[in-house]
């Protein structure tokens, strides 16, 4: 894999596609491998043409090394302000098995994916159906539930590469450790996407929203996510001031099915709507709620069985002054 | 018509159902009317009980004149820094006509239709059935077409009144007049519009999105609004930062048809990108064309002929400090 921080390569045109094969191009020739076995992404200001010679330049340059996992979190940084990383090791068949992940994230970040980039690495055998609808189930669960701006990214890229040194039985649906497998990439593909969360451009708290008694699934994922994106929820997260009525102005939005006389809200553990009115409540207790840098918001929609959780984070000073002179 | 501002009288339960029943019947009762001749809206913190006592002391004092129009709209101000409000005297069948309107906006802010409140009213004998199609679309094409930041709100209202006291034929399709009041109608309701969208929670921009070029009219409207509500977006327009890339990225995220090989953006009259790629422009003219407190955006998708226009603002430090404390 090929990555490059700091511009797109998008509304870049055919020129920008040669440009992307001429990157795999270069790493395949200095890795004598097939030019179809490297895979690239790029990351940063969209409309503006690669410097393809400077990347043409430094390939050969990259020092290659079982150490610089941690160096490659850090290359596809743009806005991050930290690098977002984790490595699991668990035991297939007996044997010493391991599952890394890095992401980039920051802005632009709405599902669908996120700009995000995520690279997953396992030397596990997995056959390679089994492997893809397992991590677009995964990806589903965490990085399609992370939402920070409602911006889509133009670039958004999850890669899950399995060399199969382990020297396991190659995974599929029927292994009887599949499941050990799945609940790591759940694992490592859901801590991945809360930290993408809270370093988000600007922010200052991580918000989970649990919804739960959706009429479905899909009504779930619809109202968590649209309380994430809230701008004035986010605003009001920021300043820690409990005004959940931007949350039911945030669900009744969705789309999904909603008794305006039948939900329940909390924040924490503070009930604040009961019954689709406001339950009876401290002030102080619903500020203390949204005070940490963790803030949780539950929902039951009492409907149904339908429920999801989704990551966002708050809206602040910060995320502006990121974004005002951001080609600059 | 009876309004509050402060409270939006919304999560609130049956109680809340009465409570507005209550407000139509101390105004249908200090007027000599029957209860259902009296509309009622209220805008303002969601999840609270109205203060019903302090409407019903309240109502048997208001002043009644024909001078107070101006006094109404800014009574129902919220967040907004200034009364929207606008006038328009024309003829009909050789009697002069007048139709009036005022809004209130700033927040909240998404089509279907934004947090605001609308009334209009003209002295003009309109047949109702004319005047209800004829008002959705008006409505259409301004107040649907304003996006500030994504959050749709609990309370829109939209409301036209004509007492037929200009004694014309009641106005219907056939009406060989009807053309002047539907551009009335169409002049008042865009010129509010986007007044709202100037005077957006701490907005200091007007943008204006002009797609042409569309797949068809859904697809217009899609895109234009896309580009509206983008915060990413939002915030470069704020710091006169000409990242149209964000522009390409909320386009390519509306849903609508585009062809990436094929789009051209112009910020006011510089072309930025043409066939879905950078243009040759001087970035001193690029960035001319953001500094002003009016901007207009123009996309063709040379795709069809589907048109819209939509009106936005800039996203700053203003509208977070407006929000991150609301309730207190």
């Amino acid at each position: 894999m090929v990555v490059n921080s700091g511009n797109a390569n998008c509304a870049t045109g055919d020129i920008g596609l040669m440009n992307a094969y001429r990157m795999t191009e270069f790493v395949a020739a200095r890795l004598k491998l097939e030019n179809e076995l490297v895979l690239c992404s790029s990351t940063g200001i969209i409309g503006r043409q690669l410097p393809i010679e400077k990347i043409q330049k430094g390939v050969p340059e990259i020092e290659l090394s079982q150490e610089n996992g941690n160096a490659f979190s850090e290359a596809i940084m743009t806005t991050d302000t930290r690098p977002k990383r984790i490595a699991l090791e668990f035991e297939i068949e007996g044997r010493t098995v391991r599952l890394g992940g890095v992401t980039k994230g920051a802005g632009m970040i709405f599902p669908n994916m996120a700009t995000m980039l995520c690279y997953l690495t396992t030397d596990a055998a997995l056959e390679l159906k089994w492997m893809q609808t397992e991590l677009h189930a995964a990806v589903s669960d965490s990085f399609n539930m992370v939402a920070m701006d409602g911006d889509m990214s133009t670039n958004d890229t999850c890669i899950l590469l399995a060399n199969g040194l382990a020297g396991n039985t190659p995974i599929n649906e029927q292994h009887p450790e599949a499941g050990t497998l799945r609940e790591a990439l759940r694992c490592v593909t859901q801590y991945l996407a809360r930290e993408m969360a809270r370093d988000g451009e600007g922010a200052t708290k991580l918000m989970t929203v649990h919804v739960r008694g959706a009429r479905n699934k899909a009504d779930a994922v619809k109202a968590a996510r649209a309380v994430t994106v809230s701008p004035l929820w986010q605003c009001a997260l920021a300043g820690g001031d409990p005004n959940w009525g931007r949350i039911v102005a945030a669900l009744g939005a969705s789309g999904c099915e909603l008794d305006p006389n039948g939900y329940d809200i909390f924040l924490g553990e503070v009930q604040v709507a009961k019954q689709g009115m406001a339950a009876q409540y401290n002030q102080d207790d619903a500020r203390q709620a949204m005070a940490g840098s963790e803030v949780t918001i539950s929902v039951d929609l009492h409907l149904g069985e339908g429920m999801a959780t989704a990551w966002g984070c708050d809206l602040t000073h910060g995320y502006i002054d990121e974004n005002t002179m951001y080609t600059r």
